[in-house]
């Protein structure tokens, strides 16, 4: 049974709650389900069954694609209030290709059935519209990653990384090592080790075991 | 006003149809065009308007991204019987990424005017939701240009790009031009020439002045 802290976030999250009739609520309040996922763990990859539609209540789960010899490409981050689609992309008419989701940190969800949503799209149209406009957002923030690692340069794209980071954790000490980001970046680690030794020689940033400085915000912000 | 043929490709095409009363038909037929354009046109590009949701009747579109620098990543290619939403992306929330939409060939086109789809989809969920469907997908089409680009080696992806012009226009013998080829696979002139050279060194392919014969086809699959 879900809290009612949760059937609440639930009918707030869902824009189609008003559209359902009463046994449609019924259904779908017995067939969520709450979960934490711990800071690294793989909610869903390519080879897994379709797991069902995620609510994200609070943490951060990173969707990316994989290569055969390995390499990363991330997608998309969703956070809290974040709806994800792809793990239930078995309900979606020609979604084609296979994503990977992790939690990047401790991560709480509600997790719908994916027999139960797709009973629900069948039956009403409004389901299907919610389900297809989140799918359809995601399509661009996959666009802007591509235009990412496409059109700019190396430097420029570590620049963006760092920047990034530094607002996000709002620090400028970034406590991750060269391999972190060149898998969150989709490169390789002697890639970026070769860069950031370039940019510790132009004074812009400063490295350390287990992290990275930003020195010079400014100059390092001009290269992007 | 449109030709009888051309409603009933229209009524055919537009799975919404039947969902839409008799005003709001006749709005739809009122405000569809039928137009041509001719082989190299641009059709739609980033700083255009919305110019309206296109179904293609014969020919080829190239849908494409442009750098800064003027580098094309083909998206995908629409061929007889495929609908174009990106040319009317204004209609649909949460698209932020601009393409650009050129005729590969002479191309024959129906274009339903913005303003009217706009306001059939703010009346009817069915015509929003087939507006979505093509939207998504796209996506799967745009996601596996993705992972050519970014993952597979460059012999591989012109090998692959080879042995897909040949079963499309059913000849060994292509006729493009390595900036042509360059162009289509988001890549430079130079790093095609000299892939080409390797590849006839090879006795894969033979060059001549604009184009290339495919000589062994089964070593050529195997690259790939």
């Amino acid at each position: 049974m879900l809290s009612e802290i949760n059937k609440k976030y639930l009918q707030e999250s869902l824009t189609f709650w008003n559209k359902l009739n009463g046994e449609q609520r019924t259904v779908l309040l017995d067939n969520t389900s709450e979960m934490r996922h711990a800071k690294g763990a793989n909610i869903h990859s390519a080879d897994n069954d379709c797991i069902g539609v995620i609510l994200v209540k609070s943490g951060e789960l990173r969707t990316y694609i994989l290569s055969e010899n390995g390499k990363e490409i991330t997608l998309y981050r969703l956070n809290a209030g974040d709806v994800c689609m792809l793990s239930a992309s078995c309900l979606i008419k020609n979604i084609t290709f296979d994503v990977h989701i992790d939690a990047e940190s401790d991560t709480d969800i509600l997790l719908i059935n994916s027999y139960t949503f797709s009973q629900l799209q069948s039956q009403n149209v409004y389901v299907e519209n919610f389900a297809l406009h989140v799918v359809v957002d995601k399509f661009s923030d996959v666009m802007w990653a591509m235009q990412q690692i496409l059109f700019l340069s190396f430097d420029q794209r570590l620049a963006a990384f760092l920047i990034d980071e530094a607002l996000k954790t709002n620090s400028y000490d970034i406590k991750l090592t060269h391999e972190q980001i060149a898998k969150y970046m989709g490169s390789a680690r002697e890639v970026v080790s070769r860069m950031m030794k370039h940019f510790e020689g132009e004074g812009l940033i400063a490295l350390y075991r287990g992290g990275v400085k930003i020195v010079d915000k400014n100059r390092l912000r001009r290269l992007v």
